[in-house]
């Protein structure tokens, strides 16, 4: 038996990665049902509907101070050699609301967070004031019209467009909606995402695998990875390296998720048969990506839906995730990706060859604060400085695709342009973490 | 009745953020017990004790090349005008242990993954070579030792530490420990944080306010951060300005949490009962910290836990839980907070005062990518790029601290320095991703 691998062929229209997400952000397009969810659950899902204000936020004028409610007009040349004096009229009590109506030249006891008088449209703090008895407050300083108030409607006007739908939620909109009432919110069900491992010599992590033999590692990370992204994975388990096998799989995976991911057969070799079972069941958009590792990546398109084939090598699969689809999932979300990319200067050169993007696993340590722990003990890693002056370092990790520990090691992600021939020491190179 | 807010003190030791935290992180020893849990619900969780590999992974040469696994040697000086000539001693099947053993000048067909034979110390790529007839094989071009192979432990060695305890889990971690066999891992318990609020003006989320009444978004905004840091919010419900009301929930809070937050009432007014409550029941180790917003925040000691109180208003109650209470969160769950900081631009001048950190929330854009958008559409957003001499630019989003608008529309947070008068126009800052 000869289970020889000869080519079956070359990737014969190679893609780039950018042309490559617009196929898939065209082809393919968000059509996920809505859900109603309490809104403590809506942290990183995505607003299904627009939302708008059935209520002002505040509704009523609200101090910001301990002070007194008054109308800035009878403070106005205020000093502490020539003080203001007004009438207190009364106290307005916290939570409640106040039937106070304010007079020219009087002014109300008030907390932070009480509620102004009917004619009160400013707040004079508590520490500029003196009451010379009951009934009389000296006031020191002037006050501008609505100074120390929180008007109504200030925060979240009523009618208003609050959040638009397809906004990722966070604790902050979630504090939103919260402040509106809205303790429930239409979000987008969670994207199914079908993960089948392939390989003749793949056996589950809790198997012992023989000499031969290798873990799936694969469909961990990435299930992992869609978890973090608020999609929900669904394991079709590790299918040997047969046509009908890597069809039938694919079949049953696609008819129960949205997008499908199979790792692993992804290439040209005569046991690749993702290709093959692929072309079968539906349109092959793309077979090959300018990019290192992930070349041997498949988008199909079959049922209306995404199926990626990813290279089997464990930094293949992480980065090609990384890079083409995540960028889908969050698209099928409802959403796009805003990654943030770090500035750091690279620890030393890092060749590239040009003709397709290289994607390099770097270690970025913040030198600003490996020099503050070392000068002044942990606490103050902790803390936020505005000054950067000084940079993160970029060290590349390089290692065999094959190999799990440079991404573990890794914690961001450069990308050396298709034309580019390779970064120096010293440049200043955008970082994205992983 | 006068239920007027005279203050009754001023903070008298007021301490810098950095002090803040070095008393949490000193005062406050991390000691949450462990639990077992499959490795894909470990993304996010601290890792509870060292991970050693009992295995070497891989546990055999492995070919990274569909081609010829043979010696080394056998191909120095080949070229593809002076080819070497090798005998072929048979196939690697794929996923399984071979038992061939080659001699000199012997080849073996080997795929991608699949096992060296013995005496096989690389593998030739198969576009170098070419089979003369079944038995014979030409190679065009001479390999290194080891090269196109991944050798028995290079990726993980058999019984050496593979993590650490307190490593954060991401999926990389996940999949090196499915590679190593351990789909359960041990993990520290999550921390169970208890969250009261205090207020007569506040009612929660699902009631309807009366003017002089506002919503509780701050319990709602810090929850959804607990969870999101891997840790259990658990609510103790909205108290009353009272003393014994608020003594009372802050008592059944510390009995059933590791760390305690309270939102309001924190400062110095005769409103705020949280001081009193706090020094009769433990240690008060801060009241006052200079930063703003939220300088009235109190870090105390109950029965050896932390209780923090937090000041109430929403931008307040935000920013001292992401500057203060999340290192301290990150520290009692055994691990360090590492925050990442774009470099940015700011888009005019920030005002500042001395004698406190100011945190400025701000909007955060990426000029590259709108750029990029604005020319090529919008795939160019989703792709990365190594160029960094287009920069973000931070524009600060003002507002009272008392609005939560500012903080939902923000994505970063500048500090400006105790020392510092303010930022100019285009100085360039750290931002921390909020």
């Amino acid at each position: 038996m000869n289970n020889m691998v000869l080519p079956k062929g070359l990737f014969l229209n190679v893609k780039t990665t950018a042309e490559t997400i617009d196929i898939l952000c065209n082809h393919f397009l968000p059509s996920l049902l809505f859900e109603s969810i309490p809104i403590l659950e809506a942290n990183n899902r995505v607003l299904a509907q627009d939302v708008y204000s059935q209520i002002d936020v505040p509704n009523f004028n609200r101090s910001t101070m301990d002070g007194y409610g008054l109308n800035a007009r009878d403070t106005f040349g205020a000093s502490s050699s020539m003080p203001a004096y007004l009438n207190i009229a009364g106290d307005v009590l916290m939570g409640e609301t106040t039937h106070l109506r304010l007079k020219s030249g009087e002014a109300a006891r008030i907390p932070t967070g009480g509620m102004l008088p009917e004619n009160a449209n400013a707040v004079v703090m508590i520490e500029y004031t003196h009451e010379i008895d009951n009934q009389t407050l000296e006031v020191q300083k002037p006050v501008g019209v609505w100074e120390n108030t929180v008007c109504i409607g200030q925060d979240i006007k009523k009618q208003n467009l609050l959040f638009q739908a397809g906004r990722l939620l966070r604790a902050y909109e979630i504090g939103a909606l919260a402040a509106i009432g809205q303790t429930r919110v239409d979000v987008y069900q969670r994207l199914r995402v079908g993960i089948i491992s392939t390989g003749d010599e793949i056996v589950p992590a809790h198997a012992l695998p023989d000499k031969g033999q290798v873990r799936d590692i694969n469909s961990l990370v990435i299930a992992s990875k869609v978890l973090e992204l608020g999609a929900v994975p669904n394991f079709y388990g590790i299918v040997q390296d047969r046509l009908e096998l890597i069809h039938d799989a694919i079949k049953a995976c696609v008819s129960q998720n949205d997008v499908v991911l199979i790792c692993g057969g992804s290439s040209v070799g005569a046991r690749d048969f993702v290709i093959d079972a692929l072309s079968s069941m539906g349109e092959t958009l793309v077979h090959g990506v300018a990019m290192k590792p992930g070349k041997p990546t498949i988008v199909a398109k079959i049922e209306e839906k995404p199926v990626i084939g990813l290279p089997g090598h464990p930094a293949s699969t992480t980065i090609v995730f990384l890079v083409l689809v995540q960028p889908l999932l969050a698209h099928l979300q409802h959403t796009t990706l805003s990654p943030w990319y770090l500035t750091a200067i690279t620890s030393r050169n890092i060749p590239s060859q040009p003709g397709r993007e290289d994607y390099v696993r770097v270690r970025t340590r913040d030198m600003n604060q490996e020099a503050q722990m070392s000068a002044e003990g942990i606490q103050s890693q902790l803390t936020i400085s505005a000054s950067s002056n000084t940079k993160y370092l970029a060290e590349p990790v390089f290692g065999s695709s094959g190999l799990i520990r440079p991404i573990f090691e890794a914690n961001g992600l450069i990308k050396i342009p298709i034309d580019c021939e390779g970064l120096d020491e010293g440049e200043e190179v955008r970082v994205m973490l992983m």
